[in-house]
């Protein structure tokens, strides 16, 4: 799965300070993302919704992001995701989600 | 999403006692099973990582069962998931569901 | 506040083995407990309601039984409680709440 | 249950773009909010309560001002609630909560 | 960190049908053992509280169990830690964690 | 314990306007840091990992700023307490407070 958690300030850190650890969660981060039988694409929608689910603004801002960029995720792919997350985690959840997504896309 | 949420004796009691909040909770169910894009079995993974990152046993057991029984998800489409659990919620919550799901398939 | 926290076990082993600590705890409880200008059944409600967002089944039990014991809360005044929690947590936790609180009146 | 949820950027957004979802989402709040016996000031203060423990300021602020301003809540009410979420959500729910509550008083 | 999240069903389960995965997660749990400067004992009791703080009483129980077998912690350690889980994750976690430390020592 | 809940607006609130609710979380708090056994720098470290695994930036920064001013704590011991949260709640947890920790220390 491209960007997402290794993009930013706090990896760059772990690397420079931290190589061994760095390299145990690169491993990690690969066999993961090398899904068994499921593409990319969903691996990454599934990482949207658990964000979403958590409601930490930046992290799923972040996630959106790197759906966007690097997986051509839509809109709407990206709505259908976060309406399982309104079910399962509530309207905040699913409210700072909507914002956040419709930041990227300006509602068209 | 057919099962899952409506099938227990939670929901049963909410139809009996509480007809019109049953309806509701129904027609958004409905909504948010309709994928705009998405088919319903990537939303049922969706509901699974999300259940499964929040850690809560009876939960998980339901909708990978839900999953499972109504479209055929295999133990390596949910391990996919499962993983993407780990990296984003911890082992803790990985573990638990990995235990849940070798019920299911009794490792074959 | 009646009853909940102070009923079970933990608390018990607490006041046995480090009664300063149990004592500072009753001090906050009382303080708590004695609103300022909020009744003490409109506070059971909102440790219900806290309870059942956070979806653990023992806990939220013990808090309904608390509630219905000491402060004869009715099902409906306990299910517009859970409407809340639906609404802002979503709906496992509404749907174990649920369940748990049908376990009290058998649905009459 | 006026204001809250409805009133920011992300439901603007999902009106616009995703009409039958507003819609059933709406129909839940209003069910939700037509308590079947308590009242929607009381209704509001378990909103506080659940949003506070959750400690994401964003969602408290809105959900705090909409008390204010919908309900008339006055500050000891909400001390009152918060002191329930000390009790069960611990120190920095508590202590996030009663400063986004200064800012609205200034302590008066 | 001996014992712990590699004991039970579900990483016996990973072992078994996902050798790869398992090898990456015992790489990580490795790394994240050898403390840097902290010993294991004093990791093992931060496992402890952060388990505590999610309220999961299986996980919590397996972390008691495992401190007490491979790093005999007593009940005075265990305790100190679970009382800045009262702190700040409140009392349900406290109570939920104390009541599972007394299975463990009895109260002697 | 030193510094931390208490040296924010929030508290300095709660002292002015509900000095008994002040007092009563000052005799908790003193309770909960004269540790048992426990030196209260290992106790900072278990708070500073809580306030990670529950993912809120705000606190983490205090907590941690806590620690380097009143404890002395460096940049190793708190990488330490991180990776048991990398491992127990996750890469979001665990990549925001490295991001936090480096800008204490520049990486050096």
């Amino acid at each position: 799965m491209k960007g997402g958690n290794f993009s930013g300030e706090g990896m760059k850190f772990v690397k420079e300070c931290y190589p061994d650890l760095f390299n145990v969660i690169k491993d990690l981060d690969d066999e993961v993302n090398s899904g068994y039988v499921l593409d990319s694409k969903t691996l990454k929608l599934v990482s949207i919704a658990i964000s979403a689910s958590k409601c930490d603004a930046r992290i799923i801002r972040k996630q959106i992001k790197s759906g966007i960029d690097n997986y051509g995720l839509t809109q709407d792919e990206i709505m259908d995701v976060l309406k399982v997350v309104l079910l399962s985690s509530g309207m905040p959840s699913f409210v700072q989600s909507a914002k956040i997504l419709s930041e990227f896309y300006n509602g068209d």
